[in-house]
């Protein structure tokens, strides 16, 4: 059954990237240090396999997680800003090879590459889900992203799936995945259920099942007054 | 050999409690529902149950982990908020059976409680660490919290070991351990590296060694305009 999955790459304190700006050439910017920091254990791995033309030998942890994230894609959900900043660089063959859905205010034609079709979609995340569940053909609905997008689709109650890779540094500043803006009161929270987790050398795998919200029960299992603070 | 450890319950967006509210009853004020909810695994262990006096319990990896966090602590630092929302509640015997150092600007005279000594450190921080250390007797200092107390320890490069619960939800909003507040520049982190995970069934437990600021390389692994971007 087709699920709707995410996966990010963090630091630990939460940055997918630092900090945003617009101004001036990403590379140059104070984004790319954040993104390359926390994405190395994926380079690393995708250049191995690379250079190994993907087939047997030895393989990481970290190489076999992104084998089956491909795998398990039968269609994807982007953000306009990733789009715009993969467009030339994914070059005639991008990474997807499946359709791709791409969540704008501007229209465009469909732009077909190797393997891989970019549809714009105007009317909304939820139209762009629909439409890549209807693609997938079976597999999953894949949201490749940014940040951004992956917290709408949560908020929006559309995620079943979240996979956080947790790389072991903290960024101080950056733009975080979760930064407050989950309309979120108080007393109430979303649950999730880790599913899998793997403990690779470099970076942690924390694999989710979204449960949805829910009240935060004020239980303190009968130990009230007695609780060793935080 | 003595090293100073900190760890702490989180939520997986990082928060180690509710949003901070000083004006009313902490039990019915915001903080509570988050604390609550992200330290549930710990207060349902058997091994804190014990130690606060409390019947029944799982024993569990949880329990485990709780237990080998008392065994390895020869001393305490802790936060002047903690202590002073901990005092009455402990009661006669706190749960800590070793010297804590808490470190406030109000002088006060050592606290004697049964298996606790509660010292008030005017001196500031790295003094505390100092006569913490010294009255460890080989086995570790820890950073018994609050949250800010264990970001003020690493940022002034003191913390050696920091071990992260995380629950498996978004409180939303909420004091976060990690809040933009570490003094890092856009090129620069702090640099961990996981020690321990332990995958418990409502928690995940990552062990880290604090291994220091360093620059983020630009480095992208020669895979330049090639990357899955996020």
């Amino acid at each position: 059954m087709t699920k709707v999955t995410a996966q990010l790459s963090v630091s630990l304190d939460g940055c997918y990237t630092g900090p945003r700006d617009d101004t001036g050439d990403w590379m140059q910017g104070p984004e790319a240090p954040g993104f390359f920091r926390v994405t190395r254990w994926a380079v690393d791995a995708m250049a191995w396999r690379e250079r190994q033309g993907f087939a047997g030998g030895e393989q990481s942890a970290d190489s076999e997680i992104i084998a089956e994230m491909f795998a398990a894609a039968g269609a994807y959900v982007m953000g306009r800003r990733m789009f715009d900043a993969g467009e030339v660089p994914w070059g005639d063959e991008p990474p997807f090879h499946a359709p791709v859905f791409v969540v704008t205010h501007r229209p465009r034609e469909v732009l077909e590459r190797q393997g891989t079709s970019f549809t714009f979609v105007t009317e909304g995340l939820e139209r762009a889900v629909e439409l890549a569940r209807a693609a997938a053909g079976g597999k999953d609905v894949a949201v490749a992203g940014g940040g951004q997008l992956v917290r709408q689709v949560l908020t929006a109650g559309l995620l079943d799936q979240l996979e956080l890779h947790i790389a072991p540094v903290l960024l101080g500043d950056g733009q975080r995945l979760f930064d407050g803006g989950l309309g979120l009161g108080a007393d109430d929270g979303i649950e999730l259920t880790p599913t899998r987790v793997v403990d690779a050398p470099g970076v942690t795998h924390i694999r989710y099942t979204v449960s949805g919200r829910s009240k935060l029960a004020l239980d303190d299992r009968g130990a009230s007054g007695e609780l060793v603070g935080q």
